[in-house]
């Protein structure tokens, strides 16, 4: 187990706060994250439908497919009787719904008409899973609760820190790879294929997980894209490819973006370069417990515009455990109008990055919210690389 | 652009027609899957609302994040005046939703009371989703369209075939890469690092791309569960693993799974290792045009069985270009009750694998209907491979 016992029924007797908050009777858990944070269950099952139920006494229970409960034996610290299967013959076998049978699983547990919070916006809560539930328990009343366990997991404890701090670890071998591995004519797959490799060779006495991202990694009129991943194009002479990338250890996150170009910058990259590694000083020295996150985002925003940049989007937002397709916690955004207060051991990754139609810089730090402000969670030389 | 104008031009024909058949005015396609095989549109963002949009006229149009309108101009065939954002103050800010947006441009395009069909199970259409459509679109009919286009994939093109042939010869590399690499008390994840870095080298002229689903590879007990990822591990002598695993080009998968054993392999291991590779045999013998899902998957069942190996569940699926979490095009199982008729040029995923509480065996094969049965889209010797 990756936690203590004691840190998982911490974690459950918070959930079970918030439900008794919002006068939940059972909470049904399709997000994965979660599942994981409250079982300890591991494995890339998440394409079928599955999830955890936390009613308000006894340990959670896991309901999943059924070659997948023996892969939840071996990694959620419940007892076998907890793990609950339905038939194989509702995978992907319209019009029949594996949440039919999640309902009628629910009403033999006496919630047929009970109160029970769903995680109505998330990728593995579909609309049909939704509509399942409701055709399955018509006296059922149903809340939104998403996010209320993501919520609960925006402070980490030092367990969890650490763990992070070994995906940091990770990031850094993996931005090595690039620094090592970026040369003129090179096909950039060659090069993600080192970073991969880095990816999961991990750091010492922390082996590599998959991310919850696949590197992003554009290159010349390509970074003006925020989401483009890699292709076999040679890298050329006088072009930038950002690298936004992210280390994952027991499924911890420490995203790190940084820019490297081959031969000398123009003097605009330059100059933003210095207002985005201004930016992220200023920021990160304001990020201290009680700042709300709009005042770190305006410290972003206000420090890019005495550099003569302008920025209003988002600027970060809450990280930790992940799994595909996103390694955000989906909590609290550096935006303004988020009104979240930081608290100790909060973890965010800062993105002050700039973008025009014709060039981007990012550079972006992973922290931990200190009485100091924030600290790094990963230790990368943030200048823009030069690769010769 | 990855296929030729003709080839997009056909596929948005076919999906018209099958509109037309459910008398759709419009469709909301938030697969990203169907979303590139109908527009070319490829990046890392699918973790936010986006979707492609057909209606009864003209090209299709992309509804995206702001950020990765970009993206869309460098990838989809699609004009720029094609491309609709929404703002980015709709990203992860509830209440609101981005969807809300989403019903208000449908709403400018006429289809305020139109007949609108969504992918309703699918995992980028939230229930939070179709609720914002159902509020912004009071007027609106919805019905369910999920599978619609993916419906229309499942015969691939002669480009199609040629991108998963390399595909294929991308996870031959990567198998390749775990028979150099496994040796007894190696850490499982230094393997996987190699195999990682073989999956993005790829092959001659196709670069590697991320697979919609990581290196599933259990060993020992966890070969009893299905979906168990990896971990640091050193591989033991008298283990068993698995690696089920698929290279991919352009979006296109092909995988493949085989077992390893450190040092000779029980008697079981071997009888269920003849059992399993007659049943691909005797399947794919039977995969020819005409022929049912379901006539295929009772080969499968019946060459066990002869053997002595009882199966009754899924034992196959459609495959072809995905995103993550699913490499499986979600459309034709091969198993009892599916009575979809096989034609020149599918891919299934054949997968005859035997799991037991104590030991599982998986050799499958990727395969393309062919007037003379299943051929292999992979070439890679089937047996277990039994490290010294």
């Amino acid at each position: 187990m990756t936690f203590s016992r004691a840190e998982y029924a911490a974690r459950l007797e918070g959930v079970r706060a918030a439900m008794a908050e919002a006068e939940l009777d059972a909470l049904v858990v399709a997000d994965p994250s979660n599942m994981h944070w409250l079982t300890g269950y591991d494995g890339w099952s998440f394409y079928v439908p599955q999830a955890a139920i936390v009613t308000g006494a006894g340990e959670p229970l896991l309901w999943l497919r059924p070659m997948d409960a023996p892969g939840a034996y071996l990694t959620a610290w419940i007892g076998r009787e907890s793990v609950l299967t339905y038939s194989e013959e509702l995978i992907q076998n319209p019009p029949r719904h594996a949440f039919d049978s999640l309902a009628a699983d629910l009403a033999a547990h006496g919630l047929a008409a009970g109160r029970i919070g769903v995680e109505m916006d998330n990728y593995y809560f579909s609309a049909a899973a939704f509509e399942a539930l409701k055709r399955g328990l018509p006296e059922a009343r149903f809340a939104d609760a998403t996010g209320l366990v993501n919520w609960r997991r925006i402070v980490k404890s030092p367990a969890e820190i650490a763990l992070m701090r070994k995906a940091g670890e990770i990031t850094a071998s993996m931005h090595r790879a690039v620094r090592e591995g970026m040369a003129e004519g090179r096909p950039k797959h060659e090069l993600v294929a080192e970073v991969q490799r880095a990816a999961v060779l991990g750091a010492p006495g922390a082996f590599g997980d998959y991310a919850a991202i696949q590197p992003i990694a554009p290159s010349g009129v390509e970074a003006s894209a925020s989401h483009i991943t890699w292709n076999d194009r040679p890298m050329a002479r006088g072009e930038a490819t950002y690298f936004e990338i992210s280390g994952c250890h027991r499924r911890y996150h420490c995203p790190v973006s940084r820019t490297y170009h081959l031969g000398e910058p123009p003097s605009i990259l330059r100059r933003a370069e210095a207002a985005v590694i201004r930016a992220l000083e200023d920021a990160m020295a304001a990020a201290k417990p009680g700042a709300l996150c709009e005042d770190v985002a305006r410290e972003v925003y206000a420090s890019l515009a005495r550099a003569g940049f302008e920025k209003a989007s988002r600027t970060g937002y809450s990280i930790g455990l992940s799994y595909p397709p996103d390694w955000g916690e989906r909590t609290m955004s550096l935006r303004i109008g988020d009104r979240t207060e930081l608290k100790e051991n909060m973890c965010l990754h800062l993105m002050p990055g700039l973008w025009t139609p014709e060039w981007g810089v990012a550079i972006t730090e992973s922290f931990v919210v200190t009485p100091q402000g924030g600290e790094r969670l990963a230790d990368i030389p943030q200048e823009i690389f030069v690769a010769a």
